[in-house]
């Protein structure tokens, strides 16, 4: 059987197994099956996105093999050709598998937290925000090993694609969802965290043009709202959650939320509640609304 | 004569029939005409864009496929051909004619609003905010007809290109003008009313990870300003005018207007004043900067 | 020799001019020499990138025939042959020679104001804000000669590949950088002075349907922050500061901060401080902060 | 059930229909059902070429949907796009139902005389002498609308990517086999008959500049063999064969056999011997060696 | 007025000059002057190929660039850019006049000719033959420069785009006509005359692994017919004609004919008859017929 | 250093080893160390090739990635992706080592035995029959591991990019030379030896529509001159030359020489002559000149 022939036997219904994935099966092992399934339930129901689903997914072995294509295809232009992206992307799979597990991740995050994405499938194929953030992992890769002129090179090719811009030497962690994506700007020296959640028009900006650590540091689990502005060395404690629209100069405490320009925190500098729930997880924007004070519409 | 065929007759200045149309025209013949003669006295004018326009306006017979070819070389990509693309358009707007009602009512409103919006030819052809919406009213007609994937994939694809991320579930009405449109999030949830006017960098917004109904619903002639987030299942009443930069997150009555982060009715909620003119119409951004109280630059 | 052989004498290590040239030779020739070199190290240190190295800057003879060939590589479509974009940018650089010295001018502002700036070639080959301010100075040029049609067709195209959304008829100064430039949009009677810098998601926008002169005017060594939105014929005086995320209606005094939503003077209107520096150079967006009285996370 | 969608009830095995068809379905559907199971059943066995024969074949309602389809994407080039081709060859498909009939007869054709054809969808996708053989139906049809500059340069594309050169104005019958084809060339006033085969390199030349009819008639039945070259206005009797790398001047009688350089009759002028099969269907090139006196190896 | 604009005056059909070209107009002024209204009224009457027509014909300002254009989107491939290609097109033919004298000869000699090619147009932009030479022309200058790889890449091109493949070193004459082109091979030390016609399927080739002069002389004023094999530093006299197929291995006298495999001279060695025609210029394949004593058919 | 990094000692001119390799070193390491060291050079004495050299040749880590990269460049197409195509050449050439110890041969072969190979680069990038070959080679390994489809799809595109016409069930020997190569067609059970060399236009062809074995057997070391058409299951026995537009119908003895059409021994069939030297090596095509009785010009 030629290397990515379809199992059929493994993409039907009955077959399909639930989360978790058994013992006896890998986290990506589970995922990548998943998106075989889903690919091949949707080439046969649309045979308009067939060819379209076989050449990305349903043609190749592995996860690995799926996305770099995916991404080389996405990302060439005519002077960075395909086939030298994808050999770029193969390679750096290959050689740091990290770099799938956390791809694996991003994907269960986007599942878990985002109702609109209604399967693994539709992520890897459609999701800028996921897409761009595994070229970056690459970029990152690339940087670390003093091959920046390429790291930029990629930089570029991602803010021209999907609009979002971040440099090789961001740090970010495993399970991030960036959603929708359009307008994501993240500094050189930022960092962001595990399980992070951020919208769209997200800025993670620096202060002026004072070289070494200047750009924000985002803790686990944090959530942050659509058009947010975070400039500065600061810190974003673990599971904040930054309101859409805020302008966020200062540090904001762990499990606090900030809202407003500038921001603010819900309930004052002193006597701020805080929140025992994950908001990267709930993706609750607004259930704040009440404890804004001035909110008089 | 060839399919096609440009009747020069028809394109000399003479002859080029003022708004509104004559009775005996239909408005999309009308309009069709009236892009055929800018075109063509474009072409005539600037051999350096002749091909372009031959290839995209002049050489088709009906404003349909001229969109359908437009769109398909647009959106297109290494693994969704142009041809596969152009066959999904060209059945779309067969199938459906008031697509193509929804198409002169929106180029008839950027010509009518924006003051940029010389001619319907540059509409047409240049405005990224009107593709994306077209491209957008086929990609809701597949998810209607349970075609979620292909629906699925062509947001993605607008999502790139426009830069302008609209979910195929989401309803919008006709007369709609997306203005300059970089970076316009819409959710699955919300609904935009008939001769809606609405700039960039706009999102509406879901408010977590709740699924169901969760994004707002914009009343007929809004006008929503640059940058403002509309997050939740909230109403924005008709005619209601929402500000620049403005967070919004309670519902905004009829013909009021509503500016600021977290925004604010203008005037106080409970003697908030309303405005007669359809903002979305007057394109009246600034007007009620002297009422803004705490504007003191 | 061909033209564009690379004389590997003046690539070496030793003989790279230290800023400012010497007088013996010309800020172009001495900006072309260090991007020459830099990519010839780059090429020779990263074999992946050396073909794109090549082609973009290493086989041309000058810095307008470099950056003509990389425009028209990034702007071109199926519908608009790179060919036909090259010959354009080639004749309209050759034509105006205004135009390289203000690219020079804008190369010489991003690596003395944007810390990631690492060299010349990284800006002039990756940086999308870059690349839209000088595809725009073409536009506007044929703009001037009454080519509009053309020029828009350009705009469309820099908006769709960069989300850089500027009219042609948009007058722009020299010195500019538009940083990470991603959903910035220029309107048609904006002007912005001379060594400006601007982040993204920035909007000089109008106010209405309006016709006539209704964007700002940006004065001399402003810098307005990621994310601020401008609105109508306002004057932003000469080395005034915007903050992020501001929504600005109404002049700004020269050399004064204005920050908030909408927005306010630091200090307030009567006695708001004045800073000495110029904001676009140092790039400080926050030093303010402890000025902004109701920021109180 | 979305147009094109695969109905895989009637592709399985047990359900192909063997030849001739059923009296309930005509030739073309017949067809078509076979190129579609044959599809089908290789895109299951080889995810790697599945794309491709879903793009082709699989996504698409009808064999003429289909061809026009591939055609396009075959002889687009960057200036003639491939949506402008596939909108040409659609319309010229429709509105002259005997271009599909012809393209049923020469499908039947390859199938039944050349060993190698194993079946239909091979000879659809990757003939080369078939699919110039469409493609020159579709230049000639525009030739008779008097359509020529587009005739002409789809001939041009046609000799550019198959490498066979038919003059618009030649005609062709029907049931015709262009083995291998490459280097085929067809002058203007040719005409080629019903159920005739030609090999690779074969001329049907004029004989100078005279302008007028000045072309080979090829019979009903004829076999030209590899390389032979036939100049001038003369007759081919129907079912005479001509031996390969022949240069034949003269009227070759009907069931004659000539070869050479010059070509000779078998037998001689005068008793030449007659065959009775038709030699383009049981594509014997060979038999009359014995006859072939100074034939000595 | 912008450069290339068509002059529409000129276009008209009344002032179309005739040939010879008035005295007060150079020969290349005129040809491209009745290129520009071929296209003009081509694009007229046939939308779907207006496109194309302005694109390589009406927006440029001369032949040379008209030609460059054409040929770089030939040419070009995923690994030799159309700019690039361009770029060394103009440049050729800017530095080298001869050039594009040779392009207006070769033009005239189709059209005169060649009884197929009814204008100048389609001989510029569909005789591959015609594209082949020029760009040959261009291999060629390359080659006397010492730029030998570039020249064997331009070679390469040519071979698999044209199926027509001559060696860089090889020397072509003026008014050079390559009818129908495909498989033409002309050797290193190959020299070809003016006025020569070279039907499709000639080898002007080696005669083994010997370096040095090996390929034949091709004396002004022939004309070799469609698969004549001409091979070793043979001699063929001026105004001599070969017979199609013929395989020539011996030097051939002036305005003698040469026929069969192997060759023979009409008429016997010693007293073969002489033409005074120019068969280059009638392109006469054929009155040899009735002396070429054992052809029997 | 990353993978496919110049090294440049082993690139300069004294350290270039010469034939045979020294012991240490294996054939392919040498033949990809001169590879190398040419396109080096060549990229440095010329800007506008160094793109491509280093695309194709400079950036990759050894000959196998190199051939996979330019092959899958050339034959994809929009529906058969470089990317795909790059996978399935990479997987064949690890999966079947014999695939690069005949490129190798191959390369040796075109530098030995054609004097216009001047260098092994020159044939790696532009010998349309080497890669040709290559490329058949791979589409042999598919048809003998059942894949007949994808076969038969690479087969279409080497014959439409290459006009070569090569089945995949055909064998081919090592150190093959197809020179020029244009219109060779090879048949489905036809047999190449070793050390062949075989100009362009040759055809192996069968005889007709039976099945089975029908294709000729070439010996080792066998030369076939331009045009040549040999046709049927027989032997052209080792060592044997066959002259430019011959067709030969019947088995040829080794060492000796056939000519014409129909082609005779020279010396007749009971006494003809043989000869020592290997042809295919000495590319010797007319020393048989005076032997050739009937050779009269």
């Amino acid at each position: 059987m030629p290397a990515g022939q379809v199992n059929r036997m493994s993409a039907t219904a009955a077959t399909v197994p639930t989360y978790p994935p058994p013992e006896s099966e890998t986290e990506e092992a589970w995922v990548w099956g998943q998106i075989k399934a889903e690919a091949y339930r949707d080439a046969e129901s649309e045979p308009a996105l067939a060819s379209f689903l076989y050449a990305t997914v349903l043609s190749h072995p592995s996860l690995a093999r799926s996305l770099a294509f995916h991404l080389a295809n996405k990302l060439c232009s005519s002077t960075l050709l395909s086939t030298l992206l994808y050999d770029l992307f193969l390679q750096s799979f290959s050689s740091s598998p990290t770099l799938i597990s956390a791809v694996v991740a991003d994907l269960l995050a986007a599942r878990h937290r985002d109702p609109a994405c209604a399967n693994f499938s539709h992520c890897l194929l459609n999701y800028k925000g996921f897409l761009a953030i595994q070229a970056h992992r690459v970029s990152h890769l690339l940087w670390g090993q003093n091959r920046r002129p390429l790291a930029l090179a990629l930089q570029s090719r991602i803010a021209d694609v999907f609009a979002v811009d971040i440099h090789p030497a961001a740090r970010v962690g495993k399970g991030v969802l960036l959603d929708h994506a359009t307008g994501v700007v993240v500094g050189e020296t930022a960092v962001i965290g595990n399980n992070v959640s951020i919208l769209h028009h997200v800025t993670l900006g620096g202060t002026g043009k004072a070289v070494g650590d200047r750009h924000p540091k985002i803790g686990d689990g944090v959530l942050i709202g659509a058009g947010a502005t975070i400039l500065g060395n600061i810190r974003i404690g673990e599971g904040a959650k930054i309101g859409a629209g805020s302008v966020v100069l200062i540090d904001v405490p762990p499990r606090s939320t900030a809202v407003g320009s500038p921001a603010r925190l819900i309930g004052g500098k002193d006597k701020h509640s805080t929140h025992d729930d994950l908001p990267s997880e709930s993706m609750d924007h607004t259930s704040f609304i009440q404890e804004w004070s001035d909110y008089i519409i």
